[in-house]
């Protein structure tokens, strides 16, 4: 089959050694290099523009519901940390310490953050006094840390990008209702603008975010049957606003204390994006946050006129599309390769007898459907086929997803479609139990991923112990 | 006289305490917080707003002049920071040490970058290889972090935000162009955007940055009569090359050194335009980096028909501007001063009469210019005000330059100066003998800034020695 024709043999096959495939793509496609800092990566110009789109698009989503940017210190000094109990039992273990300024020792040793709750909470101490003063709808983009023991490119790394917003409301109903309106901010961006299916869910309680009163998480599929949590909105309740003093007065003069949220997206998408939708050939981007969206192709662009037509239709394309030409020496094949392997979603070539024709042709990323297409009307003519890339991208995706979700109601039956069907999701009910959850990760590998939103009632009995069942759960092997 | 009427009492006047002045507009202006994270500072939406805008502007021109982003790690392990000699002279008295992960002390203590020339030195030793790879032209925003002694909001703390750009090319010629183009890009970006105006020079010998063969900075005046260096491009040659080992092939298939660059600006260029174009009266923004760059107040709001036409104006402006209506409760008096506060460069009054004669009332926050409008063609008329509300801040500055700005031959003329018409810049000549650089600073207290690129023969000789002159110098006491 012409569209599963492999054109280059620079990175290891999927399923020879997907590991290893997935660090290929992010070495062979110039994502990230590798430094002497351990477990911390450098983002290459061509990952760092996908981490651009990504943020201008999520920014503009939290803008457009009210959010405001600031930005705190990137230290936490170690009674700051230790002020709310299951945080710093959270975080204490893997966190970097300062404890020299310059050659002096401090008096107090700092960490770098992993996460900034404890000084958004102080700060909001002096800033929240009234009722007048809510809601905070804060966010921050900066970088964090967390001292990982195994590290992975994007997935984990000891030092990552992310935005963390944290917001504070007069009650519970409306904090409640921020932490979901985030998770679906977040999964609307997935599923739209990533094209990565996504299952909305609550974490249950041993997996919870240290502090949190409920935590919410995005859970997406990847090729190899492994989940990754691809995003996390945290309803805190008053915990941290008892343990920081953070009151307010009421409109009936009463003081209270504020309810609280956080919520964060990673790097780590990036991870998804290529897991998700990436193929032995290289990286798929979807068009919403591929750097470059259309790549022109000149063929035979030593022949008069041809390189000036490819100019001329990038010219007519860059006001709508990232859109490049690329007129080096290296042959259309290779061009061809290097595109595919940087997962550019939508080709254009144009040779003397397509600019004769007033033709070209597009070819997508994704599936190598090659068209021929008039000049004419070529503005929409690629709208359509970004739009198509994103579509294709996406039904992949959810097909992968459906392929391998196991309806299981014993033990017995998880084993056997993990055996048979290979590693995936597993949906079955719990009865609640802590000990039935370590207890079906022990006997089959797939842990508690989350409770999902969207129930379904599978059996009455909990797949472990028999007795009633409260909840249908989403296990699996986590990223 | 009615425009220098001092509509409220809440900052402490320059005159009187210029470094509380200074602390209040910080403070009053919702820009920063302070925490008990020592020496760094929180940025409030309103304060980060300016940087964000700020970021674009200069992200833009960085884009336009081909540079791209990556983002490097935030730790330098304490060894490559001591690659080259001089660079770790300059840094390891002031950077913060990370010396333990979790409860593990780390085999080898990381310092937090206090800039990141030899982190990006080893990723260039990783993918240049020929004259094909050249130039490479990156640059990252991020924090950086410096253990200063006495810190102060945006001017010296002890994290702070900034770009870094560094850039390898295969000659030196290319290099010290692109160390020009970058100085002359930023000085464009104060004197058009910021409505700042600039001295362009060379820094002497003793005043370079650690490692570079020249350093280039822009020095602009601040209300006081001090200097703040607000912008600086490095030349480094081929030092960190030899000591990163970093080589390519040239055209020749000779193995070569390339040459480097690197430049900076930093969220202390917020204090720069707080001491440039601030009044007792609080902030004045240039409407380039403006958050609200116009404010609608309605005049008596609770008629029927004032909001309304507030909230059409705002419509109106809103696809040109950024723009506001408050519709608080707050009197209009409160508003005014608000906002003058705030240092939104344009204020609109409109009330009963106004809307019934097809009018509003414009007012610049810079000189309180009031003018009444007719709404017909608003949008031009909006236009123009916030021209002229840059042009009036920078003829300001300007001028406030040019009368602190002192020529002198003798050193009894720079105390003569400096003690009759207060701090300023001091242009005198200079032999190029660090010890006449000492010394005229150890005699009158303004050091050397640098050697304006623009030269003017004020005398022959020395103004410290009297031995022949070889540059104009531009001295004062710096930020």
């Amino acid at each position: 089959m012409a569209n599963d024709k492999k054109m280059v043999d620079q990175i290891t096959s999927m399923d020879e050694d997907f590991a290893k495939w997935y660090t290929d793509i992010c070495k062979k496609a110039d994502l990230i290099d590798y430094s002497s800092v351990k477990g911390c990566m450098i983002i290459r110009p061509y990952g760092y523009a996908i981490w651009e789109l990504i943020q201008a698009n999520l920014d503009r989503r939290f803008k457009e519901l009210g959010h405001e940017n600031v930005y705190m210190p990137m230290f936490i000094p170690e009674s700051l940390l230790q002020k709310e109990k299951d945080h710093v039992e959270g975080f204490a273990p893997e966190v970097a310490w300062v404890t020299h300024g310059g050659s002096e020792p401090l008096t107090e040793r700092l960490c770098v953050r992993p996460t900034s709750e404890t000084l958004f909470c102080e700060h909001y101490k002096n800033i929240i006094n009234s009722y007048r003063d809510l809601p905070k709808l804060y966010n921050q983009w900066c970088s964090v840390v967390r001292w990982e023991k195994t590290t992975r490119p994007f997935l984990r790394s000891r030092e990552f990008l992310w935005q963390e917003g944290h917001t504070m409301h007069a009650t519970a109903e409306e904090a409640e209702a921020e932490t979901v309106q985030m998770l679906n901010c977040y999964a609307d961006f997935h599923e739209t603008d990533l094209a990565i299916p996504v299952i909305k869910g609550r974490k249950t309680e041993s997996d919870k975010f240290a502090g949190a009163e409920a935590t919410y998480a995005i859970e997406a599929l990847m090729h190899d049957g492994k989940a990754l949590q691809a995003g996390t909105s945290h309803y805190f309740g008053d915990g941290f606003a008892r343990a920081f003093d953070i009151k307010f007065t009421d409109k009936e003069n009463k003081l209270c204390y504020p309810h609280q949220t956080s919520w964060g997206v990673t790097t780590r998408m990036i991870g998804g994006i290529i897991m998700t939708h990436g193929d032995n050939n290289g990286l798929a981007l979807p068009p919403a946050v591929a750097p470059i969206q259309v790549v022109i192709i000149p063929v035979q662009q030593h022949k008069e006129g041809v390189l000036d037509a490819a100019y001329a239709l990038r010219d007519r394309l860059a006001g709508q599309f990232r859109v490049k030409v690329d007129d080096s020496d290296n042959s259309p094949g290779w061009k061809f390769a290097e595109y595919e392997m940087k997962g550019v979603p939508l080709r254009i070539e144009i040779g003397p007898r397509d600019i004769a024709d007033n033709k070209c042709v597009t070819v997508m990323r994704h599936n190598r459907e090659k068209n021929f297409e008039s000049l004419e009307n070529i503005e929409s003519i690629v709208a359509e086929r970004l739009q198509a890339v994103r579509d294709g991208l996406y039904a992949r995706a959810l097909a992968n997803r459906d392929s391998k979700t196991y309806e299981c109601t014993t033990i017995d039956e998880i084993n056997e479609a993990l055996k048979t069907k290979g590693d995936g999701l597993v949906m079955a009910m719990w009865c609640g139990e802590e000990e039935c959850e370590d207890k079906v990760k022990e006997l089959t590998g797939v842990g508690s991923r989350c409770i999902p939103l969207e129930q379904k009632n599978i059996s009455n009995k909990c797949v472990c112990c028999g007795k009633e069942a409260k909840h249908m759960v989403c296990w699996g092997i986590a990223y």
